[in-house]
């Protein structure tokens, strides 16, 4: 490749500070060192996580930054060592990385690797703990170790998702993010059996994604909750069987929903990021066995609360990110379902639209009916 | 018997009003309707439930009423269509029944059979909504389906494990509460595998129970955790490896815990009753995986909180009502166990009083060093 070990100047959206417009500027992007990857992107989505550290709730955030995190693209070039990649090989690239050695990716039992955190965390890379953006010298972060909002960005190899280069980039790249957690949710956290009785609370792309993952699971009712109730009729395609508007009642819905239901749901997935919606999804849930998932990301600070007995009597309160699954090993699993048709992907793309018009994308993310906006990046 | 289909009267210890003394009183016990067993109790320990509900921190506790639910006792009489016990069988009151047809038991997810709660939870039997104890014709509530602070009860048939003759029931009557609620915490609920690093909240009873239970499970190490440092000596022939008084550290516990542990507990268990110490409990689990039990009741209207990034990071919160044991499919293998001696019983037992002395018994709760006082009913 030409542009192999030499600095790629590109076109970025830059987010220099909370709250302002992002801004299209020509990026460095510095050449992949031992054990990175740089990556063509080719399309990339925008999911809430962006829109909340750009809104300046995440106490975390680093500006300037380069956002987004659920893309797809092509390998450029490889840094030493790197061999499971290699330039051409069509890619995902994973947030949640997977390093297959650490104490958490030899537990069995969780997928979030511990590998990188430390750099990914603080939008460096971990060799040198520097970042490979920069404008004239300055540089500019990386944000959760994937950058997204960039022609070329440069990850760690552990987060780097190999997939079958017959998928169509511009509809996987929903499988970073969004998709799986919602799948993952229900078939790798809560475990849902057929015939369950299961409750969603938000049907957005998160939401959407649980649904079907229960439909697939086998849940005899999928009671779908929001306050936006045009939401009811997209969410049926999604396996959404009943749906409750909050607004629409007096009572709590966590009363409302043990009404619906003679008891309570067996499991429940709080997919808003509301503190208080997470409690109700809690509640809702059957004595003895119920059991509640938070997908939803609340804003920083906020805490949840309930009685100590409503787990005493049987509910179980957890939480997924990336809906459980292990990126680098199942994301290429994910990617021949969506291939040979098992999951869907396509019906939660609203919106296409490209790098250059990602501040109107970020104010589509409002607008009622928006599920996803894949933006392309070519120039 | 002689006393069969009459009524009998008895010393009981009635609980007049909350906070003050109990006082034994000739009661009237009525014979077992159908469906209902008839038990001479001969021994009963005190549990913190029956102090709470006497203290008037139940805001469901009706009074006057006869406590107890931790004893052991032989079938009197049997009413109507009562099969599966008989006069002199050995018995063990249930708080917790079985009735093997409700949606709760038929789940195979829960032992919260759901049979008599709605009479158990407001003092009376299940067929006339009365109770059977009273007072030259005034009646005495019953107390969590058992009320064994008394030489005659009447229980459901539901709520009556019949035991191996054999047992000592003198020392049996603790696996009616506070024994099995410690080690099906381990077993049932948290499931704790063998290598599993373990933090113990609270080494009364039931935290010792968890530690006897962590152990036979094989836990790595068992840390226990109490302000009372002289709990020490004492949980350590329960399988408690390692003692931290959160006393002796300016750190909050959930943070001294993830220190010693290289990032956190597998499990932990809450054996207090106290919703901050719930807190650190949860939080003091490991990332990914760890999983925390509430064992510990809670004063009414209190709450736990955590922020909702404890359980999307992988922390799981449960709680456990007798150890999620099925009672009288599972109390009388628990007596099997003891008799076996693979469970300790005689250990938790620290002071032996009668019935007449319950007064006293319940000032030595308060006492350290006491674990169970077990109560003879002998006139
Ligand atoms: N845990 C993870 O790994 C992970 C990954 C991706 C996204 N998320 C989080 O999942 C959440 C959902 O993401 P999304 O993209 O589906 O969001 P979205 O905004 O598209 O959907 C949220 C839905 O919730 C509804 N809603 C809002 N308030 C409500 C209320 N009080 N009661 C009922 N419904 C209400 C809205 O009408 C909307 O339909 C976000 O918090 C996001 O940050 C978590
Ligand atoms: N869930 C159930 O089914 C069930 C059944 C039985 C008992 N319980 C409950 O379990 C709890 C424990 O019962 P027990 O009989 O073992 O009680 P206990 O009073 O004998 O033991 C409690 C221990 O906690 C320690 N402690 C108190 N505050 C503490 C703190 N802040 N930090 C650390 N240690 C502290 C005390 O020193 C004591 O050793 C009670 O709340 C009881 O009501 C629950
Ligand atoms: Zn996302
Ligand atoms: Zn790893
Ligand atoms: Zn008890
Ligand atoms: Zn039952």
């Amino acid at each position: 490749m030409a542009t192999q070990g030499q600095v790629i100047t590109c076109k970025a959206a830059v987010a220099w500070e909370p709250k302002k417009p992002l801004v299209i500027e020509d990026v460095q992007v510095a050449p992949p060192q031992a054990g990175e990857v740089r990556i063509k992107i080719l399309y990339t989505a925008l999911c809430h996580t962006d829109a909340y550290t750009w809104g300046g709730k995440d106490p975390e955030g680093l500006f300037p930054c380069i956002l987004g995190h659920e893309a797809a693209g092509i390998v450029e070039s490889v840094g030493e060592g790197v061999t499971e990649v290699q330039p051409g090989d069509h890619v995902i690239p994973c947030y949640q990385a997977e390093c297959r050695e650490c104490k958490f990716c030899k537990s069995g039992k969780t997928n979030l690797c511990g590998k990188v955190r430390a750099a990914t965390g603080v939008g460096v890379m971990m060799s040198d703990r520097q970042s490979r953006f920069s404008i004239n010298g300055k540089p500019i972060y990386h944000f959760m170790g994937t950058s997204t909002f960039s022609q070329y960005t440069v990850v760690h190899d552990v987060s780097v998702a190999k997939i079958d280069p017959k998928a169509p980039l511009e509809k996987v790249c929903l499988l970073g993010c969004g998709v799986p957690t919602g799948l993952g949710a229900v078939w790798n956290t809560a475990k849902v059996e057929a015939g369950s009785i299961v409750a969603i609370f938000g049907l957005g792309t998160v939401g959407l994604a649980v649904a079907e993952g229960a439909k697939a699971a086998g849940a005899s009712r999928i009671i779908g909750v929001d306050i936006d109730s045009k939401k009811f009729d997209i969410a049926k395609n999604f396996g959404v069987t009943e749906f409750v508007n909050p607004k629409d009642h007096e009572k709590p819905i966590q009363q409302v929903l043990v009404d619906l239901t003679d008891g309570g749901v067996d499991y429940s997935f709080e997919c808003i990021g509301n503190v208080s919606v997470m409690r109700a999804a809690l509640e809702c849930c059957h004595k003895g066995w119920g059991t509640s998932v938070i997908v939803g990301v609340a804003a920083s600070g906020e805490e949840i609360s309930t009685r100590p007995f409503q787990l005493v009597t049987g509910r179980v309160w957890k939480g997924t990110a990336f809906g459980g699954f292990k990126s680098r090993s199942q994301v290429p699993w994910l990617v021949e379902k969506y291939l040979k048709k098992e999951i869907k992907v396509d019906e939660y793309i609203t919106h296409n639209l490209t790098l250059g018009e990602i501040n109107k994308a970020f104010d589509l993310m409002h607008e009622r009916g928006c599920l996803r906006c894949v933006l392309s990046t070519e120039a």
